[in-house]
């Protein structure tokens, strides 16, 4: 049996007329989670009984025509680096096994407020970055890997269990798997979402969304953040109450990333044919051959995942040192890695890269006034089969460097299995980059 | 018996000689301790065991001539609101009784690596707000409170059971104790020092520094941040390797902040006496009847408290949230108001006090090429008498507002009691606030 995701919005008129409720809504996700779970194996933890719970009020909300929000009913998984107060958070490590916050994230605590339905704690791999000790397996193809490091959020709303989950990208933990899984994801503006509660303190880290449409995305990404804000101190994205209506561009911008050497021929084919229909529909379509702008900009990200990863590993530094003094045998050799090269930069070195990072953004964010955003792959081609190595994560980590917005649309294809097409916008135009992306999808996805 | 505070740099030219050693210094603090503990309850948590056992290791490298840093073998107290891997962390509260993080939270990480001894968890109020739960006492006077958030920072170092101590600081949770205890109080520029792994998310929040000496104060931070930075994304605080060389000023202002009108007459004429020493010296001190800039800086301020509370209850609304939910009973009847308080905010509230706060900073940080910082009171007067309350932040609340680093020396006295002289300088300037520190202690101690 294919599986698929699961709608939720459109969902919601049945609620509405009493053609059908959140409860029904639920088990029908419980049983594809019966169906799939065994299979894919998305999830650390599940609270059924919560769950039941929390949907049977639901449908009593939306009976009495006083739903709390749009979402209220709409299951959501949780990636299990994001604390809840009633299931532990095992950050994907034997070190954190069975751990409790006795709170939620502020994220968490808003879905709940918004109504949604946090049916469980979806894999991880080894605290968000790049070891999998989970073996989570992609609902498309079960040899293969659902991307990482939201692993299980990509294979749960993949498999039609749950609408929306919450992941992590500090590098390319959210889109990567998206596009692996079939599924949207959005990436925020850093900052645009509150991290509170979440333990991915690295600065370039945002809490990402996967979910089974563009309207549940945003609807997801906006319930949060009209009750939790953005990180402390930011105010966090704003936009319409709804998804933002299609906008087509005037012009976009092809970045090949250091990914695009990566690419499979046949994911590089997908996308050019994409660019055609692009070009077909009237949007200009410029490059770094065309355009010296792009060409710098290319510049300044050959080597994003090395630039990137200097932030990330001091930022982790302590938290790692710390929880390796409980028991450095229970990390995986690439957090031992890491561990000891971070054990080797000095806080000039940070703040040189800090200074670096700017410019960078600062270059990018000037392309405003050249073209509406820029597109590329997601990932180099389709899932690769295996899940000891969750991919690579070449394409997304540009826009987690820039800080900037970027969607994942599940347009394209390779070995017959889904491939996205990543929009990235501009910083703190998040609304702009859905409407740039809802007119990109109805237009690719016909 | 007098208590009396415990320097430590001084001390470690002993330790070098051979004539003292960490563990003996840790002896004398656990005499201390065993005196001065039971009468004033600074700690929730002892870890004695492992304080001996690191000082005996601290011993070891001072013989050896290979100390980690100047501060290897100080004995400090972390606010039980950051996290320790080996001691629960319990933020105040029953419904976080026995929690524990698994991990060290970076500056206490980084403290352990600097060879800093962690003796324990010291009390603080209910998640570092206003209600104390724990009871308590200023080893200066029994009868009084020492202040708070970061009540047992404050009373452990002034009764001289450790060096130094971490609290925090959102409001007037750092300073104010400080100046109650008779101790240096350090409050960095905000973002200067890593607050990962500590539960004060607010984006006015800081790790502040509460210790026996001003030398003490910087050496703590310094080491600090060189191992583990700033919050995620910010350079940290800067300066030199030891404390900065005391610096005369050309020009100081004199704010009176909200806090003037509450000042005892006692403490307003200990400031007006500084005052006159302090021109007397040379300097010139200028005040919002001689410079509008001053008067417009003042203006800001007026409703500071008020003003910073918004974004406190917004920061910190989900936090509550999801903790009353567990147990709205064991919560403080000051938590649960201001909790109501919060869910009457909107995100658009939130977002114009942001936009607010921002110009109030810029007002501030311009008169950068006016004076060389402010001065004024840190308390409005001694400890008041009494635990149940840990007296008034209004004039600790205007540096926490402005994101300025802020320094409260122990030269002013009230009742028989200290009484601290609050230095503020400007963002990310905090050596130069303690080198003019350092000259007001000089000019002022004697």
């Amino acid at each position: 049996m294919k599986p698929s995701v699961r709608p939720f919005l459109e969902a919601t008129e049945k609620f509405r007329a009493g053609a059908d409720t959140p409860r029904k809504f639920l088990d029908r996700c419980l049983e594809t989670l019966d169906l799939w779970e065994p299979k894919i194996a998305a999830f650390v933890t599940l609270n059924l009984d919560g769950a039941r719970a929390a949907a049977d009020r639901s449908s009593e909300r939306w009976a009495a025509g006083k739903p709390l929000s749009p979402i209220d009913g709409m299951p959501v998984g949780i990636k299990d680096i994001i604390e809840t107060a009633d299931m532990p958070t095992e950050m994907g490590s034997p070190l954190m096994k069975g751990w409790t916050s006795r709170k939620d994230s502020a994220s968490v605590a808003a879905l709940r407020a918004a109504g949604a339905i946090i049916l469980g704690k979806t894999t991880t791999t080894e605290f968000a970055m790049s070891h999998p000790f989970h073996s989570t397996r992609n609902p498309l193809d079960l040899a293969r890997t659902p991307g990482g490091s939201s692993s299980g959020s990509a294979a749960a709303v993949a498999a039609g269990i749950v609408t929306a989950a919450l992941g992590t990208q500090v590098i390319g933990s959210g889109l990567r798997p998206a596009s692996y899984c079939g599924a949207f994801g959005y990436k925020p503006s850093v900052h645009g979402i509150n991290r509170t509660g979440s333990h991915d303190p690295q600065s370039q880290s945002c809490t990402a969304i996967i979910a089974a449409t563009l309207a549940d995305t945003w609807q997801v990404a906006c319930e949060i953040v009209k009750r939790a804000g953005g990180d402390p101190g930011y105010p966090g994205i704003a936009g319409p109450d709804r998804l933002p209506a299609a906008k087509k561009p005037a012009r976009l911008a092809f970045v090949e990333t250091a990914g695009w050497p990566t690419a499979t021929e046949e994911a590089r084919r997908a996308l050019g044919a994409a660019m055609e229909k692009i070009k077909a529909a009237g949007v200009e379509v410029i490059d770094r051959r065309s355009h010296a702008s792009i060409d710098a900009v290319e510049a300044d990200i050959a080597d994003a995942m090395a630039f990137s990863l200097k932030f990330s590993d001091w930022e982790m530094r302590w938290f790692m040192h710390s929880l390796a003094e409980r028991g450095i045998e229970q990390m995986s050799q690439s957090s031992r890695d890491r561990f000891k090269i971070a054990g080797t930069m000095t806080i000039e070195d940070y703040r040189t890269a800090l200074i670096e990072r700017e410019e960078i953004r600062a270059d990018y964010n000037a392309l405003a006034s050249t073209c509406d955003g820029c597109i590329t792959l997601t990932a180099s081609g389709a899932a690769p089969v295996g899940i000891t190595s969750t991919g690579n994560p070449a394409f997304a980590v540009p826009a987690s460097l820039w800080g900037t917005p970027a969607l994942s649309l599940p347009v394209l294809q390779a070995e017959g299995l889904p491939l996205g097409l990543q929009f990235i916008g501009y910083a703190d135009r998040d609304a702009e980059a859905f409407a740039v992306s809802a007119w990109l999808y109805d237009l690719l996805a016909k």
